[in-house]
């Protein structure tokens, strides 16, 4: 699976760069910084893995096998999924400058980029001006999106479905965002229901249903079948973030790229944390208390916690949560009728890789 | 004109409040913040004069007068406009993050309205936690304007064509503003062409072309017109802009709401002060640059600059500016042919509004 979506990265980067230089040239008599947002602009969203982006083409692809020029919706759907690249550019510089984080995919993230080049110009505030060009990228990117998705070349009634579509599962996107954001900084503890909407919506609609709902909406799937493939968006995200949330606990350093027990480092309200407190006797779960969201946990307490996951039944729990998500799923590609040879054999790839990641 | 204006701002709230409680049923689902986000995005929008949603309407009506269905085209036009005050609502928002301005249209401006809710649930940087969740309100606020542009009732063919021309017409706004942005944070001076660049672009194709062209379109106005609706737009906006900067260096601080010069204690960067430095020998210049951008600058100071601006001959030189702008201007109305009746009164009570107004 992870070379299907991989193959799609030098078409969408192509099909970005198209696009975005196209609309530079129109707007350079707009402002001084056209050249200089897009470039950044291109750069940094073509450093992602562009799942969202491939996952459009494959939505078509697993939805048509009529169509009798294959290339045109193909060509459509890199167009949409350059989109779909923007859209998460704009979340991602929007995200970092919330999380203060001053790198992202191994350069400087977006706002930091724009605080050297304020600190090189003598800025008073360079990093107060890095933020707020930051900000203001962030919202180019969005309109670059609508901009780009308006200019399909597709019929008329579909592009006006495609972007009703977009900017509504994008309304939930943002607001689901909220409530993360919200509860990231607040001392408030979630219910399991709390957290499955997170997933749901943040990973699940946006980063599987939104672009293969995008791409089955460009080859004419109809709006009954297309909310299938929605619901099957919410069970990848569910299953996504469920090993996401155990790769933060378990992951080795050296694959993910952050300290191993980050997650309880930074107190995450995880699936894993809700099930291990509920989980754990009144004295452990004390000394667990101590341990998540402590910075200077030590290594002894990291190995304590991901033990007690297990002897607690926590992880027993959750295991099998995952594997009745993991059956649903099954279940649901097995009724999609209307999936081709291809879109069955890449939906259950999808299943696979979401179960089977260890990064 | 101004009542003309104002006419249309219970429409514009009842079409705004129409299309999103519409959304919040339907997103309700997906994030507890949901109703939340809702009432204050209605209740920060309406608060505003609404000229841009005002505009929309005022454009149809200026180049149809042979729809037979004139109620229809309205509450089109009120849907499209209700977009446009809802991105007036995220430019407004995340400005107010960038320049650290707690008020807004006289109540707390939407990252504060977070900020006191973040501490209110104890959060532990409530400051930070609340410009985080005021950026996710306004890039809410762009989805559910994009969401509101797509649900109108309007042939697909136009409504791909107003989405192009919106999203398009933002990345101009866009990119001006970086550049806005980017003049205030650092001690480089401008060109006259690129503050005009900057009026033209931000306040003009923002506040005036866009709105105009959107309506005119809804109406079926072809794209050679749109193209000169979109310039004398540009042309409001240069003047609108310059009568800004004179409120913002003459005004009276009981009309204007801000301190007499403001514009002087901030430093901006207008047409005026570019001018006036021009104008001065060194000696002059000299104390003038010890006022500029200088809080704690007498009112003995103000009004030696207010002398200078006169006696330097610099507004002699602004006014004769303004002058043919307006010249233009109303030769342009002339040169439209397509305007109807109604358009040519509405764009010349706009040129007077522009000139005229003192606040």
């Amino acid at each position: 699976m992870i070379e299907l979506l991989s193959s799609y990265k030098p078409k969408l980067t192509a099909g970005l760069r198209d696009a975005l230089n196209h609309i530079s040239e129109d707007s350079a008599d707009a402002s001084l910084w056209t050249a200089d947002v897009i470039a950044r602009l291109l750069d940094y969203c073509s450093r992602g893995k562009m799942i969202r982006g491939a996952l459009v083409d494959i939505g078509a692809k697993s939805v048509d096998d009529t169509k009798a020029d294959k290339t045109e919706l193909e060509a459509v759907c890199i167009h949409v999924g350059a989109a779909m690249e923007l859209i998460q550019g704009l979340l991602l510089i929007h995200d970092d400058i919330m999380d203060q984080d001053d790198l992202r995919r191994g350069r400087p993230s977006m706002h930091t980029q724009y605080t050297e080049l304020a600190a090189a110009r003598k800025a008073l505030e360079p990093r107060r001006l890095g933020e707020s060009l930051g900000i203001c990228v962030g919202d180019v990117a969005g309109f670059l999106a609508f901009d780009v998705l308006s200019s399909i070349n597709l019929d008329p009634k579909l592009t006006k479905a495609l972007i009703a579509l977009t900017s509504r599962e994008l309304v939930y996107v943002g607001l689901a965002q909220m409530g993360d954001v919200f509860n990231a900084g607040v001392p408030e503890d979630l219910r399991a229901e709390d957290i499955l909407k997170l997933y749901r919506y943040k990973t699940g609609r946006y980063t599987f249903s939104l672009p293969l709902m995008a791409g089955a909406l460009c080859a004419g799937l109809g709006k009954q079948a297309l909310g299938q493939l929605g619901e099957i968006g919410e069970l990848f995200g569910i299953i996504f973030q469920i090993k996401d949330d155990e790769i933060g606990i378990f992951g080795a350093s050296e694959k993910t790229g952050k300290p191993q027990g980050s997650d309880i480092l930074e107190n995450k309200r995880t699936l894993h944390r809700l099930r291990l407190f509920e989980n754990l006797g009144d004295e452990e779960r004390q000394r667990a208390s101590g341990i998540y969201g402590n910075p200077a946990a030590s290594a002894e307490d990291l190995s304590w916690v991901r033990r007690q996951l297990y002897e607690s039944g926590a992880m027993h729990e959750i295991d099998r949560a995952l594997h009745e998500y993991a059956e649903s799923c099954s279940k649901s590609i097995r009724e999609m009728t209307f999936l081709t040879p291809f879109g069955k054999k890449a939906l259950e790839g999808l299943l696979a890789y979401n179960l089977s990641r260890d990064v």
